[in-house]
């Protein structure tokens, strides 16, 4: 992972996040991407993006946020937690619908401003409230949309 | 598709999203979710989600944003092109790293804020700066990072 550190790649990238590459900088920057503290870069909004996958078949289900209170209830209780930028307040995926999302594994990206949950989704094995799969039903094609399984 | 429209949980969605359930709301919902015309619905800053994964093997590579002109770029170019939100720019995949995704497939989900990209990684096959293949290589557990691949 340092050898990473020392590549052009990645000298690259810190310049661009922070526009400058001091000793502190990039100090920065390794315990963000490589530490094992768990801190979350939230937007302007308080959100983190989180895109969901199903555990087994891997097919993305949904791409939803979360706020500093949803993350830490899906952590403390192992089922998806989102915050519904709609409704502004904390989602329970599955109170209503009953498509809750237990929780195999749960990932953070190299500057921490996204996660990755691979659930089982519960109930109807659904996650779109369209009443498809995934809520990534629609192909785009020759600038059009399509359905495709 | 429609039967799913007259179910509970879609009009509970069109009262989420809308605040009211009038036939044009539903109307246009139906049309968002349900036609074939790519219409994104960017956000403050212009921005949809993109969540880009390998197309063989299903992993998540990593999420990123894309403007208007990052997805007329994808889509006319074939390979993956998202705005850099910290370089304010364009920011073609892999033009400088080699990392050139080329597009398998592109999906948009209901609401259509958000787009999935199958991707083929090209260059050394990897998608994040710090050399790992993808950029969620950490898996959250017990509060804590721990790398896996």
């Amino acid at each position: 992972m340092q050898a990473a550190w020392r590549s052009g790649d990645a000298g690259r990238r810190v310049r661009d996040k922070h526009g400058m590459t001091s000793p502190a900088t990039i100090a920065a920057a390794n315990a963000l991407e490589q530490g094992k503290a768990l801190t979350p870069r939230y937007d302007a909004n308080g959100l983190i993006a989180a895109v969901t996958t199903h555990a087994e078949t891997g097919e993305v289900l949904m791409l939803a946020w979360m706020n500093a209170e949803a993350l830490a209830k899906t952590l403390s209780t192992g089922e998806a937690h989102y915050f519904s930028r709609s409704r502004n307040e904390l989602w329970h995926k599955g109170a209503t619908s009953g498509q809750v999302q237990v929780i195999e594994e749960m990932r953070i990206d190299c500057d921490q401003d996204a996660v990755w949950l691979k659930v089982w989704p519960q109930g109807d094995g659904g996650a779109c409230h369209t009443g498809q799969r995934s809520c990534f039903y629609r192909v785009i094609e020759g600038g059009k949309l399509a359905m495709r399984p």
